[in-house]
Parts: structure tokens; sequence; C-alpha cells
């Protein structure tokens, strides 16, 4: 993993008064008021200070296995270049050329041993140095115009991006989820299925959705047959305690790690296993596994690993499969939510699973989600409407926004 | 009818000095000038003043005839459940959920004994009291998460609704046009026909072309064959007097009453019946009548009646069926007409009538008047337009600027 | 040619305090700040000091030959109607009722011995005099309400608008031009084609693509096979001295005039002849003629003529056809580019054209270009832009900046 920054051109993301005056209305244990859902300032700070401003998940390190290949991630006004370079090293590149302004590259993924500009060829190598530029002016330096990067950070597999000048720590994460994710080998897995779902509702809505499970009794029957997060925790505290002993077992470690702590240094992350209903092991149709098991994982202990890492970045892992998943704020009220569902690398489509099985469960449930968020939004528009209590099977929820309201103000 | 009010979260109405400046640039028989229909500040200042103040009409008793019986209405960001409830009374419910803020009711017509949120199961009754919040965090109190209610008006069967905290008063007019409008049977109707018109042009200029007969004789020739309006009310006086004979034959009040006036506390208000040439009576392809006489009409008089009540609501009435036009504003260069053509109730389609005879006119008449409409905002959006003076058959379009400068100063 | 003009009703157009920092970021030699792209205000302040106050090529008079004939140019939210009047004249009347603002023309073209409002029927003469106003108000002074006029200037058959109150100087240009333009025989030309290209960027990108061939050699393979453009000038100088000669064998006068002087009271304006490389006659697929020579031209000089006439509007002419590039901004991040094509007016499709031939290599090119300049808006929408020095081959770019600078400034 490498880490290095160069500072955008306009960081511009002082709160304004008006920002701080619509923070004091918050009053804990209720929802955020109206205006953080429809006022176009506050979706471009949130822009600079939540998504310019944290660990995101761009890809997996399978989609670029050899030097000069490459993918691309976009995020509001941003493009960014993610390529092997030189040494095996990974670069994160800003997809921006220095003489006027062009995108490089394209394509969403490609494989290029120099970066060459369509608009007017000046061509950059893998690790972003300006190496040919025709006709350049007297006095040209080119050692001044490599290509701006930005941090990454790589987590058994996982990419991570980070815009910051100055990002929040990335290693003490990976020093305290190591152990407990390392079973999952997610560095030896394969993209199985990508999907996106496209959502008319501000990102707040979307995240504050995927925290919490008092939706999934009434909103959720596929997953609430499964998963037990749709009842309160305690009632099903003997359902854990067994998992929990099956997980040790097939080589897992089940502990839970939780810092998601306003106002931190570090990134944010979580790391938690749950039980899910006795006969079943895996979120699918009938509960049966519907591939082999990930990584060094020797069996189905009938749980599913709930991670986080960064503020929009999600990891659902049960033992024979993981969905990632990841929210992408396009504008004030739409945001993209992708799903990328990763399997053991050596597990092959139609002999060892079943892609329609395979994606069922966070497909359907995906698409209520996409329903009710975009009905929350519409209501959440409404001059009448005024943030309710919140009930005490979302604290995680009134967690995420104090989290918020600390990273913003 | 039943009115009561809950204030709404923000309500920041006031005319600002910008607005009033622009109001002060009005010459008395001329038109408004372009920012009127071009600046976004004018256009959310109607939204408040004009349709979130005024009485508008929201749907025909007949759509909820039994209690748990709804249909939706949409304006601006707001959407109200129009819910028949215990003991008969018309509810118009706020389409806002007291916890977070979700839409509950997403179909523009339903049957429901209870209001049940789609994302965490909040259940309200028919009347909008809060009855079931699962996991309620401790000390919670449901009486006073009640749905918002808003003002609700009906008038021989047509339900109007009105957000205002202080509503026009709605009763007067009631009994002024109780006499005239009794014939017609409006309660005993049912709806034949709905269709939407989306106009991409400013409310007002939609409303001013409804408001005159300057430009039928150019634009309507179906219209002109038909209807009297299109050329100065003198020239057909007698055409007038013989009409009002006969509408009274067939049980008819051909009385005019008028009462839309500048600052008024009550609702605006008009009625008057005008004749069509003769040989006709209904607005129909050869002039003939397509339906079976409307209520307690006894025969075809030949005559049209306008009924206007609230700024943006206009029935059309022969003795044969009705048209209701509805204008929503939904952007600021946006609008939609709507109509609803009515027939007795107990008139049947084929049998009784035509839909394409009885909807041929006033089809064609709108889309005639969708194309002038737009063309209309297309030239007032230039630099170049100056408002030119109104001619002598634009008098009420006059008295419709009138009224708005007044409503939104 | 005829000049008078009428005052806008709204001309504020003054240079923001905020317009005149951001000038002063400018760092000579180097492109233009992100928010020049960006930002609406700018956006704004570019159509009423660019495109509303210089000379744009409206049409051909091959469009308008008879009294009555009439085309409509649309720019932001103006639409002017170019009629051929009484005594030839033509007419640049604003496309705006006198009455209540319709548009009176919705067709690209047409013939019409009178104008009249499809409204209200407002009637004006071809030379935009008000004749009829059904029901007028008392004391109604026709003689006021006449259709409001800009400026027309015609060079060779090429007919130009200009919204300025005090429009710049266009006679200049057609004494310095005069000789060296009409061996072409534009007046006497025919459109053989227009195509429009939608191009998702701010209007100054793609002006600057167009006057520069820095990216020729990387985004125009077809386009440089032919045209010397893609090499500094110094490297062809034997070429252009072999070609000047031939140019002047064959009747053509290829001087060079230039005229794109910052803060200029005349009209920008620019004549060039360059070669093509041996063996090649025109933009063609095989580089041989498509088309009989244009106007007076007496064979194929194997040279091509830059033509530039007010800020956004371009001509290439061959010695068997012509170009006209326009470059319209429909907003701050979308601009069509329009093409029109030109051949002898004798000349007949199929017999003496072939169509596809003709029009290929500034279809291919165009794509390109509309590729290149989207990519270019992508990467200067980044916070990460900065602006970079521009090559010895971009100074034509350059100078364009400056010019633009001025002129808004």
């Amino acid at each position: 993993m490498s880490i290095s920054s160069i500072k955008r051109v306009s960081d511009d993301s002082a709160t304004t008064p008006e920002i701080s005056k619509l923070i004091a209305t918050y009053r804990q244990g209720y929802g955020l008021e109206r205006r953080f859902y429809t006022d176009l300032k506050v979706f471009e700070h949130d822009i600079k200070r939540v998504y310019l401003n944290s660990w995101l998940y761009a890809g997996h390190v399978s989609q670029i296995p050899n030097p000069g290949d490459y993918i691309t991630f976009e995020i509001a006004n941003e493009s960014v270049i993610l390529i092997r370079g030189e040494q095996q090293r990974i670069n994160a590149l800003v997809n921006v050329c220095r003489h006027r302004g062009s995108r490089i590259c394209s394509a969403a993924s490609g494989q290029a041993k120099s970066l060459v500009c369509p608009y007017h060829g000046w061509t950059y190598d893998m690790d972003g140095h300006l190496r040919a530029a025709r006709h350049a002016p007297d006095g040209f330096d080119k050692s001044l115009y490599s290509l701006k990067r930005i941090n990454v950070g790589v987590f058994h597999g996982l990419m991570f991006i980070n815009f910051a000048v100055a990002p929040q720590n990335f290693e003490t994460m990976q020093q305290k989820l190591d152990e407990c994710t390392k079973p999952f080998g997610f560095d030896r897995a394969k993209i199985a299925h990508r999907a996106v779902y496209p959502i008319k509702a501000n990102w707040k809505l979307a995240v504050e959705n995927y925290t919490e499970c008092y939706h999934c009794s009434i909103a959720h029957r596929e997953y609430s047959k499964l998963h037990t997060l749709e009842v309160p925790h305690e009632q099903v505290a003997d359902l854990n305690t067994a998992m929990m002993a099956r997980a040790t077992e097939v080589g897992l470690v089940p502990k839970t790690v939780d810092h998601v702590t306003p106002g931190s240094t570090e990134v944010e992350y979580f790391f938690w296993r749950s039980p899910l209903y006795p006969g079943h092991v895996s979120g699918s149709p009938d509960g049966k596994a519907v591939a082999p098991p990930l990584g060094d994982i020797r069996g189905y202990d009938g749980g599913a690993t709930d991670i986080q890492i960064g503020p929009v970045s999600f990891f659902l892992a049960y033992s024979d499969y993981a969905v990632i998943y990841r929210f992408i704020a396009k504008s004030i009220q739409e945001t993209d939510c992708e799903l990328i569902w990763l399997v053991n690398e050596t597990a092959e489509e139609d002999t060892d699973y079943d892609l329609s099985r395979l994606t069922w469960l966070w497909d359907v449930t995906t698409e209520s989600d996409k329903r009710i968020i975009e009905a929350n939004q519409q209501g959440v528009n409404s001059d009448y409407y005024e943030p309710g209590p919140y009930s005490k099977m979302e604290q995680s929820t009134s967690r995420f926004i104090d989290w918020y309201l600390e990273k913003i103000g």
C-alpha cells in the first residue's frame, strides 16, 4: 500500500454559517431536517467533506492483475485511473491531462503501457510521469507536469482511494481487522457479478436505510426469512452463541470490532458476524449454500459478516459469497447503489455456482430498498416533513447521523 | 364539509423587496413583465402564495364512495391523501409518515382500512391517528404523531383542498352558487374520461389563455363554430336572451354570479351561462347532444355554463356533460392541464354516450391551447419581450392579473 | 446591406467584480481557469457579451430568394425571423409578437406575405409593420407596435445578424475581404447539405478546438493525410509557395488578411489560404475534386482557404466546395456545431457531385472533434484541473483567449 498526495486546486470546504445553523437544528435521537436532503449547498458540502475526504472502495485487485492494467473510478466531477505500474505499484492518478485538461482514459477499464492523451498526444508512463509533449514551449520542464495522484489503500485485495490532502489513517484498521478478515480470502476472490441500482434520493437516505434493519420485517420478506437482524438482538442471543461456536470451528474469527467514531483520525471501520435462522447457511432462495466456501473457510457456519470500511462502502460475507455495497452520490437526489458479488477465485460459473441463485437475495432486497428510499425522499421533500424519533432498532442510524454531523461541521 | 388545519413546518412566504419591485413595474391594462414567467424566485413565491394558499379542486366524491377509499393529489413537493374515514368523513391527510418521512400511499387511488407506512410499518387509522409504532422509544406518545391534516371543502360532489393555515372562506360561495349549480347534479355525476396535457409554460400563461376568448376565432376553429364567446358579448345579446329563456324552461338557473375580488377573504368564484350558436346544444362535432342531460336538467337549452372556484379550477357545463379544467404547476415552465369529463351517473358508455364524440371538442381545443401557450412562453423568454396592451376582449385576463398581483403582493 | 437597431429591453451586461476577479487569474500563454467553463454567471455573461454583441452567421441568401421567404434563427432565448421584404430588403425581425409576446413563426423556414401571430391574429407586413390588431383598445397607435428589428449584414451571399445596439463595424471587413472572397462566388452557391453536431461542452472549448491544429495529427488521421496544418507552418513553406502560384493561376487571390484584434470596433475577420499535400486538391477520401469549381475559379490549385467573420462563424473553402462552421451555445455545457456544405449553384447532386464524398471529411473530422471536446470538458470539470501551457502550435488559441477576455472584461 502506498499513500501520497497532491493538493486539489480548489479546496474551499469550510463550513458556512448557514450550514452551521442548520446543524444546530439537530435534536439527538431524531432524524435530520429536510434541508439536509434538499439544499444544493449542503450537497456540495457533503461531496467535499464526505466523498472527497474519505476512504472509498474503488475496485478489486483482480481487476488489474498486471502492469498497465487499469480501471477508472468516477465520483462527482472527478475521475481517477487506478493503474498497476512498475514494480506492481497501484497508482491512483487523476484522469485529467496537465496540458488542456482532457480526460485521458474514457473506458471503464483497459491495458496501456503508457497513458496517451487523446487530444494532443501528451504521453505519461504507468506511474503518471510526463514522458512526451510535442512542440512544448521553450523552457518547458516535464517534471512539473506529472499526472496528479491521490491516496491508495489496499486491504486484502480491496482497493480504496482517498482524495484528501491529509487522509485519515488507514493502517490501524488494517491491523485491527486483519485477523478476522483474513479467512475470507478476499484477495483471492473473483467478481462473479456487478449491478448498479440508481436511486432517486439523497445519498444519506440510502446510507440511513443500509444502517438499520427496523424496516426489514416490513419491506424485506425474503431477507427476513433468513437473517435474524429483523428482530432486536437480545431475542437471538442463543442463536448467536451457537453460530459463534460453529464459525470458530470452520476457521472464522467472529469477533466484533467497531470504530465509527465522530472526529476520529482513523478510517471508519466495523466488523461483526450475526446468525442466520437455523437450517440456513447462505443468502439464497432456500438458505442453502450457493458456492464453495470463500478463502480458507472450511465449512458453512450459518453466519453473515458485516464489514464497513469508510462511510459509504459495506461488505457482507456469508461463508460462500460476499457482496460489496458502494453508495455513490451522483446529484443531490440521485445516488448509485453498486453491488459486486464475490466468490472464491477458483469457483466456476454453472459448475460451482448458479449466478441467479447467487445474486437473487441481494438483487430482490436492493430493488425493494430502492423503492422505499425513493418514497422516503419524496416525503422528506414536503414542507410538512418533520424529523420523527428513532426507534430502539435504529440506533445505528442515529449513530451515522452523529458521525455525519461531526464530519461536515 | 370539514375544515381544520395544522401549520406547515416552513411557511416563509413573505414578499421580498425584489418581488415588490417587480410588482411595481406593472402597468394596468398591459401584461406582466418577463421575469414573472422566468424567475425561479417568483415561481416559488407563486407556489406558496397561490397554490398552497388557495382552494384547489382535488377530486370527485364518486372516486371515494366508501370508508377506506382514497385518492392522492400532488402539487409541488406535497402529496395529500383524500380518504373517506369513519362516519363518511372526508380527510385530507398529508402523505408523509411522522417517523422518517416516507410517502405512505404511492398509488393514485386505493382502498385501505388502515394506512401502513411501507418503510417501517407505522400504522395510522383512516382519520390519520397513529395506531401502532413497533419498538418506539420509551415515553413515546402516539397522540403527538397523527398524520398532518389540511382543509377540505366539498361542493356538490366536487372536493377541494386548501393548504393554508387560515384558508379563505368557502361557505359563502356555497350559499351563493348553490341554487344555480344544483340542477347540474354534479354530486350524482360520474367520471367518463380523464386526460392530462403537459404544457411547457408557466402556469400563469396557461390560466391567462383560459380566461379570454380573444384567441378563439384565430386558434380554435372547432370551438368557434359552436360557442359565441369568440365575438364581443354585445353582438350576441339576442342569442343570449333566447338561451336564458330556454335554460329556465329546462330547470336551470342561468344567473351570473361573480366574485373574483383582489384581497377577498372568500374563495374566488364565478358562474355564468352563455349561448351556443342556433341549432347547437352541446360541445360536439355536430353540435348535437352527446349524452343524457345532467342531474335534474329536463332538456337541451343550447347554453354552456362557466364556473370558477378558486384560481386554477374551472368547470364548463353543457346540458349533457361537464368538463373540469385543473391547472397544476409542475415547475417554472411546466404546467399540467388536466381535464375530467363528467356525465350523469346513470349514463352508460356506448349505450348512452360515445366517448370519442364526448371528448372531441375539448381534446382538440386543449391540444391547440397547448401549442399556443408554449409559443407564448418561448416569446416571453426573449429579452425583447415587452408587455403589450390588452384588447377589449381580454378584460378578464387583465382582471386575473390584478387578482394575482394582489395575491402575491 | 442594411443596419439599424432597436434597444433590447434588458441589457444588463456589466462585468461583475466576481468576473473581473476571475479574469485577473489569467496567465498569458496558459489556458483559462475551470470556472470559465463551469460557472453559470460566466456563461450568461458570455451570451450577452459575445453572442448577443457580435456578428453571427445566420443563413445564406439562397434560402430566401423572394419577398416573403423567411428563415428563423435561434440563439439563447432569442429567435429572429430573417425575411425578404419589399424591395428585396432583408429584414431581421425579433420573433416576438408585440401583443402578448407569442412566437410568430415556429417553422425553420417558410413563405408569408404577412406575418400573422398564431395566438390572437395580430398581423405584420414583411417589413415588420403592424397592419391589423382586432378589438384594440381605444387610442391604440399601430405605429408603435412594429416588430423589433436587429442588425443585418450581407457579405457575398452570407447573411449575418447582430443583436447589439451599437454593433461593430461590418463594412471595413467587406472592403478588405472583398477582392479575395469574390472568386469563390459564395453568393452564387447553393446549400448541398447541413448537419448539426450537438457537443456536451462549453462553447469556448469548441472554438478553442477549432482554432488550433496541434491536435490534428493525433485526432484527425483523415484530415492529416490531406492538410498541411498538422505540422508547424515553417515545415511546409515550399508547398505553400507552390500553391500560391497555382492559386493565382486559377483566379484566386491568396493573400492573408488578419483582423481579430481585442477591443476593436470592427468585426473580427481573418482570411488565409494554406496548401494540401501534393497530389490532393480537395477535402475528399482520395484528395481528388468532388465538385465543379466554385464561382469564378478556373481549376484546382490544391489549397484551402480559412475565413473567419465574427467570433463563432468560420468558412473553409477548397476550390470545389466550402463548409460553413457555426458554433451556437445552447447551455453552459451544450454547444451545437452546425456545418453547411456549399457547392456552385449550378452543380447537380449525383451528376456533378456525390454527397457522401462531398461531406465525408468534415463529417468524420467533426465527429472526432465532438468526442475530444467532450472529453476536454469532463476533465476541465475536475477540481484538479489546472490550465497548462500552450504549445508552439496553439498560438491562435492563445490569441482567441486574449480576444475573449477583452470582450467580456
